[in-house]
């Protein structure tokens, strides 16, 4: 058992962010993250609400987890019907996760205007929904909704709630400021009144609607909250749940409380990104802790001072939670980081040579351009391999031309492509559902009787981010694609003020590390 | 005296946030709507450092402030020369404000390892450069950098560098969290200690880098701090400063403190999206009570409750701040948000029509297609008058056709179009940065002649969701477009498997919308 309980709700409460929607899939690859970042509880869902949810938990089965225990989310059973016939627990029991999670009315003025039953009536069902999932070996962590607001209104009744879920045998009592109403003295005053009465460990499950949501979870700890329960980079309905990734860093550097290893502490920023990367969410530059610029110095006091001692403007080290230093005047960080890269990938490349400096240069310039490389190793491997002259095209393009012809209603795609290979040059066309599919249509028709094993691979993945919004449709755009063959998947980029030009840089990226790997493996 | 002192720093903390650059023009603007506000400091800028914000200063004079003070900003003077000599100090005088901030160090680090002078020596330069201000008749605030840091390290030096400003004349002593690295216990702590040593007023001045900028001002105000720094937005270097829209709401809503008139409140929000603008930084949609998520409710669960009684899920009443409710009309809420949304635009619907029950199936096919109308109030309505036939539109599509040719390394996009306004039928083409860009230049080049107020409209922000990854590049994509004239904002959204379609669609959505809110406004 950790001295504090990681539990992330990325999966379940953070869905409801605006614009965010998961596949199963995208799921399924945040939790690996998450579990290899060491968090303790993952919520994956709410199996009764959605059957993608009840899905995921189904697949989330096959997944060899090393270290946390999978949560399904859900609510009390209804007051019409008993725990065993209610559809929403059985889906929680269905879903066969170690621990479920079951939120319930904490605050009379819902009980009264939402469920609208008797106050006595929702204790029942919050002990018997509790209950039924305990006797069914379930560990049951009750989320007392609206807690602090239920507290300061009606606080007699808001602990019979608790001692309702105690009976029916939770082991955790989560306290949730469901509305983000609550100053951090609040908090600690909530939780000191519910130590007086009981024993179980507390969990505290903050929002951010009055911009302390990672205060007032901090302030849960320090009054004793056992389990801290949040989303990657805040993600939430509203303004937010209170964010994990602050809170890691805060308990683990500021508070002294080791929730994770060291070496997890400095994933903390690429998680970060990743989890961002496929929720489709921009990063947010000034993100405590994770963000760009969070260690980004710019006016030349600040430089200069940096250098002498980097602590003058600098709470933490960055590399602490895998962030780095920018100086934005001179741009003298990240050349380590790609020399490691290099050697990641057999390459000769040291710190001071003449190359690393340029190539650092390069990275620099492009990742200012909107190359993003994170999530694009594909793409960084050949472009060291270029540069290192350690790499020879298996094609070159002639021309494309794509038509996109709307008429009657009726829209049709075609690409017509020209490429070489070695001195042989082919010229072909294909259509497609759009202009990029019919792009990647044609230069797979055309590369196929040169390099059968390109009919092994496919695309899984396709995104797009637009880089500079305020441009609207003359803006850059970065395409990120994701493919895969038999042996393993991987990603690469594009960025142009063209979504074609976009695309076909990725595309092309795409098939040529296929092919090298190809030639690799003979 | 106000109760306590509201101390804005937009204009020169919240200038050093990476991408900001405020004109002089730009400054003036913002001074006159934090002024009329109600903000009783301005600080507008650090004369000594850059003659653009001399300049300010001299503007400033001009501006005709109902109840602001402005601050000019400086350091304490060089080691090298007396006060009297020191341009930096006079630069301060020249800005002819009423009130002066400089800062000193405070943490014994600093001294040591950037200024490079004895301990002793810089309490004289503390000591003097406040008194040479004061004797000038200046009202002084001694900002304490790195005051909780240095007092974590060295106590009895941190005290002794507040007790020469104390010693100069000091108005107010405004104590820096510079790095952002405290906790509000750490805040609590320090200010407790200087209140046991002096009667002088507190100042707080927080920065974000722990995700606790908002709560360490709170804590510093529980503990007995009178002045609030911040910026609007919490703009500034790193992570950014303490956000002064939240502490504003959070001093007058939660704390009860009278910082400002209710009316002034009121105009909460849309002063920060003003600033904003100026800014030119895109509005955070989650920003705690002012953002555009704030009060916006999604789930059924939620939208149901809030229509029994909003309380259940707003922690304060949004028209408090200026902010609304948004009910999100999505799959996941039903009939009843839809009839609110009907409402809201003066159609004439009721929960039980059978008109209500196939719109609802409508929009729910839709969002089941990928459609998505949370951030897309224009086509939504426009969607809703078609079906309620209160809608002629206002052009037809003839056809279009665009070629994107990519030979000897260059890329050309060109779009060709045919549309019939009326019995007039006009074709016309234009050549664009990407597909979408000139098919964009395209339609309102074929437009302009029948409606001459597109001229005054444009596109502000393109997004493009790819909706189905799996399905790669050809997925279908959802692509949400954001247009503005002189008077709104709207956003209007497409699907298609091909990006050119969904592109389309949202223009002609945009576009109509923008020409029936024209008719309507006539």
């Amino acid at each position: 058992m950790p001295q504090i309980e990681l539990y992330d709700t990325t999966l379940r409460d953070g869905a409801q962010t605006e614009g965010i929607s998961y596949s199963v899939q995208d799921k399924l690859r945040i939790t690996e993250q998450l579990d290899a970042l060491g968090v303790h509880t993952i919520e994956g869902g709410w199996p009764g609400s959605n059957p993608k949810d009840a899905e995921f938990f189904r697949k989330a089965r096959r997944l060899s987890l090393r270290s946390a225990k999978l949560a399904a989310f859900g609510s009390t059973r209804r007051a019409s019907a008993g725990a065993a016939k209610d559809p929403n627990l059985r889906a929680l029991l269905a879903a066969e996760t170690p621990v479920v999670t079951i939120f319930g009315k904490s605050w009379d003025l819902h009980v009264r205007d939402v469920l609208r039953v008797s106050l006595e009536e929702n204790l029942r069902l919050i002990e018997d929904s509790v209950a039924w999932l305990a006797r069914h070996g379930r560990r049951v962590v009750y989320d007392a909704e609206h807690f602090f607001d239920g507290y300061r209104d009606n606080p007699e009744y808001a602990l019979r709630t608790l001692q309702a879920a105690v009976a029916g045998g939770a082991e955790t009592l989560a306290l949730c400021d469901t509305n983000g109403g609550s100053l951090p003295s609040q908090i600690t005053e909530g939780i000191n009144a519910v130590q007086r009465r009981f024993s179980a460990p507390l969990g505290i499950h903050a929002h951010n609607d009055s911009d302390l949501a990672a205060a007032n979870s901090v302030a849960a700890v320090q009054a004793g909250c056992r389990q801290v329960q949040g989303t990657v980079n805040g993600y939430g309905e509203r303004c937010g749940n209170a964010n994990l990734v602050s809170l890691i860093a805060i308990l683990k550097l500021k508070l002294g409380i080791d929730c994770l290893p060291d070496a997890k502490l400095r994933e903390l920023t690429e998680v970060a990104h990743f989890v961002a990367e496929v929720s489709n969410m921009a990063h947010d530059a000034h993100q405590p802790f994770v963000g760009e610029t969070a260690f980004a110095h710019k006016g030349g006091v600040h430089v200069n001072a940096v250098m002498k001692n980097p602590r003058t403007y600098e709470h933490i080290e960055p590399a602490t939670v895998g962030n780095q230093r920018r100086i934005l005047v001179s741009e003298l960080s990240g050349r380590s980081s790609l020399v490691f890269k290099a050697k990641d990938l057999a390459l000769d490349l040291t710190r001071d040579t003449p190359q690393a400096k340029r190539m650092l240069r390069l990275l620099q310039q492009l990742e200012h351009r909107g190359y993003h490389f994170e999530a694009a190793e594909g793409s960084l491997e050949l472009l060291l391999k270029r540069q290192l002259k350690r790499f020879k095209p298996f094609f070159t393009l002639g021309g494309f031309r794509i038509i996109i012809e709307k008429r009657d209603h009726k829209l049709m795609s075609e690409a017509t492509i020209k490429v070489h290979v070695g001195k042989v040059t082919e010229q072909t066309a294909a259509e497609g559902d759009g202009p990029v599919n019919a792009l990647d249509n044609a230069i797979r028709k055309a590369l196929l009787k040169f390099y059968p094993s390109l009919a092994r691979m496919h695309l899984t993945d396709f995104k797009v981010r637009v880089l500079d919004e305020k441009a609207a449709t003359a803006a850059r755009v970065r395409v990120l694609i994701q493919s895969q063959d038999e042996h393993e998947s991987w990603g690469t980029v594009g960025v142009s003020e063209n979504i074609i030009e976009a695309s076909w840089q990725a595309l092309v990226d795409s098939i040529e590390y296929k092919l090298l790997k190809d030639r690799a493996r003979r």
